[in-house]
């Protein structure tokens, strides 16, 4: 038994590292970092690293597709994605030492055809049969409508798969509704999902909405999860700095392997927030800080906040 | 017979259009479009358009390497490009639409050894057998130095094949004393090369050091060109603007193209300008507006400013 994550719009995440970026300059990039990349594959890495069961999935094509497969397998992440002619995308992270800036460029993506994505569709479905929990993680390809997320989760719910799904706020509605067990917004997904700019408030109203557990990223602010157990609110016993990107692929991987295990919510948030933070703390994007994970773990203060 | 075009360090040019790129922020890239790069690439690609017969080498590696043997094979330019075990870099062209401005980060490339460059000397070696032009064209990768660019020339000089170089300004005096006869500076590798901040006495200088014919392309101010038949200033009508990457490597395909005709400077050189204003005019970095040729072909002034 493994967590399936799926990527709907995976890519090949590119770091640069050079010093003063300068719209309309030349500029020598000083280190260049390749991984594979999109939000699912990022927490199939993460939960690897954690020791947990874990396999891949989502639709990939190209030279950069093919870069993505070979990484993954270096780095003995389990994956089942299906190789298609699509050209998958790719996203350039540029860290500018010297400024401190963290830059993305997000290529869309593919537009994925009806054929491409039932065969995605079939896959998920083959891998609920040893699935002990389904991730659906990312950005949807252009082509493809939050409709096609909700029938991948109510194929997992209709075989009794815990779902955790990190998807856009215009698409919280549609998976929620779907069964959904358990969502990850950041502050801006849960006001496109609800209207509201209160996130405790929002949070609480997409609960309300279908019973699903909310746990809401919310950047320094840390983690406030709307659970049957109570809300709760995680966060560091101080600020840090760093590249965020990744961060709440983190949370995502910490809810699943702690729900696995069958744990309390007050022990899982706490973990995902340390491990949130150490994301923060790596060099690159999508990685974490062991070390920094552990000695975070310490330090995170959780406490209940509503019932 | 045909020309060869050697790039030291190939690159996988993607080209991106956003609007106000601006540093610390997310971006959405509107448009993409990847293709070989490097600057033998796009003189060989170049010449491909106009119908002259080239081949394209140099050493590429990884996903991207093959992304570049793919693409070169789907446009139906020869390539004798050496496979090995290095990753190709890529090069990031970040067009900002609204801004006006282009922004470009450029990979250093992988670290090149002795093995490895060895296989593409005796490739080259065994490509001058059918060659009537060497191009040698681009920045040199990390681990390789002048010197096995001048090789290279060696090569070419002993077996009366004619080199044309468009190489760093640190590279200029190695490749001009192996016996190069054509060089294709820009302004700033000239200065790098001579220490001279005026062109036209850095380009005579050149000349003077080696005999070699010295083609300066200044940007805005046009082409000089010191020859053996005197020295030629050509010139647009009037400036234009546009994407001025590739625009030197189109000058170098009209040179390469009409010194294998057998032309003179005076028609070699308007053809220069007339290509690489119309490279500036094309959307895409290293692809020319052949409509924008044919017309400015006819409005390039070209005089003879020097004996």
């Amino acid at each position: 038994m493994s967590i399936v994550t799926v990527t709907p719009n995976p890519a090949l995440d590119i770091t640069y590292t050079l010093d003063n970026l300068r719209p309309g300059e030349v500029h020598r990039v000083r280190t260049t970092v390749s991984r594979p990349g999109g939000k699912g594959l990022n927490v199939a890495r993460v939960l690897h690293a954690l020791g947990v069961p874990v396999v891949a999935t989502g639709l990939v094509g190209g030279s950069d597709g093919i870069a993505i497969r070979t990484q993954l397998s270096h780095q003995d992440v389990p994956e089942a994605l299906v190789v298609s002619d699509l050209v998958t995308r790719r996203t350039v992270t540029v860290i500018d030492e010297s400024a401190g800036s963290v830059t993305l460029l997000n290529e869309a993506g593919p537009v994925v055809d009806a054929a491409q994505w039932r065969r995605l569709h079939d896959r998920v479905g083959a891998l609920l049969a040893t699935a002990d929990a389904l991730v659906i993680s990312g950005s949807l390809p252009p082509g493809i409508t939050a409709d096609a997320l909700a029938e991948l989760v109510r194929m997992a719910s209709a075989e009794s798969v815990p779902v955790i799904a990190d998807v856009p706020g215009d698409a919280i509605d549609a998976v929620i509704s779907a069964g959904a067990d358990v969502i990850k917004p950041n502050a801006d997904e849960l006001r496109d999902a609800t209207g509201m700019s209160d996130p405790r408030r929002s949070a609480e109203a997409l609960r309300e909405r279908a019973r699903c557990v909310v746990v809401a990223s919310l950047g320094e602010a840390g983690i406030l999860a709307v659970t049957g157990d109570g809300t709760y609110a995680a966060k560091l016993d101080e600020p840090l700095s760093g590249n965020a990107t990744g961060a709440g692929d983190s949370v995502v991987a910490a809810l699943a392997a702690g729900l696995r295990a069958g744990r309390q919510w007050a022990d899982i948030l706490r973990d995902a927030c340390a491990l949130s933070a150490a994301t923060v703390l790596a060099p690159v994007a999508g990685e974490y800080d062991a070390d920094a994970y552990a000695r975070l773990a310490r330090t995170v203060d959780v406490r209940k906040v509503g019932t």
